[in-house]
């Protein structure tokens, strides 16, 4: 199944996987430092990664002012952007600041331009797609495009501002996928619940049988049906930019998924180390420039990395 | 080596383990429930726990008001306990709360009593001990044991109050010891560095070839010569009061390296596993409740659970 120099071969007979999301222009300060207007957005990073992985495809929507060649080096990653649609007006610009910790950004300014009216439509192939990706648009979108779909496997990802402004809409979504990734503080507000355990057990009963708890620097966390895993993080040293991490993190997983063609407690698991390899790479640059760099090859040495800096043997006693 | 009902011959055969700390009565208050004059000190977690793994020797001091008969449980584990001294006076006793987090104490009381004149001499065995650990106690007193002792392995515990106000001291304390064990923030402040990776490359830089930093509820990060460790937590569903659980890991980890006489990566991070398996006892009770439900038998079922939470197979690409 696998060669160093590519992986035509598994990505041709991986199940499909279609991502739902933005592609935008990103604006990044962190401390001493500003990289204006790099290519993000969460089809991006979501694609980029799960590019190495199959053959994703992507739904999203493009200003004119967008420059397509930038995203030359996803279709050489085999992304399939036939479904990128161009629309009259700018392309969505987000703005955020970084404090000294580099943990959550700080939302500076959201132009939404053509993103406001992105009404995405699956055509028949993806409406039978394996595989679904939901990022983090308002849940009203999600629950529209879900809807549309007859997927295997549906996952989402949510944050603060839909689960205190659209929870009626965000449960709908719940009740219909089957796995949800968040972070620990919105998987606290969401659930009410403080500790990790209990916050992932309440999510469940709202609908998804897998709950993914990302936790920065701590990795993350995974109940799966009756099942806790618990992922380490990869302990980057050269910390640049965390725009796109939790994207980069589940394109891995789902693509993980989609490589195999099956859900288990095993691929859900290979899948979380597989994106928190790839979230590595993402961090280590500002935009993409740092996701760019990762090669199967490379993630294969960073996988093996992982397993170093967690293994332990069996109680000699 | 083993047997269910016990572990003689081990211990028999263990390497020597010698502690230096407290024992207190604790008055401890979490949201909704105060537990007054319990059994405390970091000497009692610390050989309660390792005594499930060899024959630690306690180094302590109590008031005459302190009743020898709580400290039976110690003895029946193979603890022992003949340098334990009582003093006229009363024991050391400490006083603490926890908020809804049940994260940091805050210390809300401080008597040391007996405590405060406490100056520890080993005799000439105890100086030619295997292991030697020095629990948290005011950098001068750790100096003068580490000074009388010939031991082949040392290690230490600290805090933020040594590291801001006794900084000349401990500093002299980590030249001479080969293992720290502290807490993430403690690690930050030690080393000025807010990267844990960095932090603890900073503290081996100071004496210590083996530094292990504590993170709660996200597990442990230990750094051994060049090697990096990434040890879990265990996600406890029953969180009644966390004091205790460093001294308990501590315990776990030194015991572990007593039984095998040998410190190497593998013994290393076998015995931070026994420590994380043996803190997730303690917690579940107040004073020492939970870590007396421990025994051998129910430490190897939880070691077996952590492997479950945390292993995934190879890349399988």
């Amino acid at each position: 199944m696998s060669s160093t120099s590519g992986c035509a071969k598994t990505h041709d007979t991986a199940a499909s996987l279609i991502v739902v999301g933005s592609i935008a222009l990103d604006t990044v300060s962190t401390p001493g430092m500003e990289n204006r207007k790099g290519l993000g957005g969460s089809a991006t990073y979501f694609s980029a990664s799960s590019g190495l992985l199959c053959r994703p495809q992507v739904i999203a929507v493009l200003g004119e002012d967008f420059d397509r060649g930038e995203l030359g080096f996803l279709v050489e990653r085999g992304v399939d952007l036939s479904t990128v649609y161009t629309r009259k007006g700018k392309t969505f610009q987000w703005q955020g600041t970084y404090g000294e910790e580099l943990g959550e950004a700080t939302t500076l300014r959201t132009d939404l331009n053509v993103f406001a009216d992105f009404e995405p439509h699956l055509n028949d192939a993806q409406k039978n797609c394996d595989f679904l990706f939901l990022a983090n648009i308002i849940p009203k979108l999600q629950l529209k495009v879900v809807e549309q779909a007859n997927a295997k496997f549906v996952a989402a990802d949510t944050m603060n501002l839909w689960i205190n402004t659209e929870n009626a809409d965000l449960r709908r979504v719940l009740s219909k996928i089957n796995l949800l990734i968040l972070n620990e503080a919105e998987a606290q507000l969401l659930s009410g619940k403080r500790s990790i355990v209990a916050a992932a057990h309440e999510i469940q009963s709202m609908g998804p049988r897998t709950v993914v708890i990302k936790r920065g620097v701590y990795g993350a966390f995974m109940l799966h049906e009756e099942r806790i895993f618990l992922c380490p993080a990869y302990p980057t040293q050269k910390v640049v930019d965390p725009t796109g991490c939790g994207d980069t993190f589940a394109g891995g997983l789902m693509g993980t998924l989609a490589r195999h063609g099956e859900v288990s407690d095993a691929t859900l698991r290979e899948g979380m180390i597989v994106g928190t390899a790839l979230a590595s790479f993402t961090i280590e640059g500002y935009s993409l420039d740092g996701l760019k760099q990762a090669t199967v090859e490379r993630l294969r040495e960073r996988y093996a990395e992982i397993e170093s800096l967690t293994k332990f043997g069996p109680l000699d006693m």
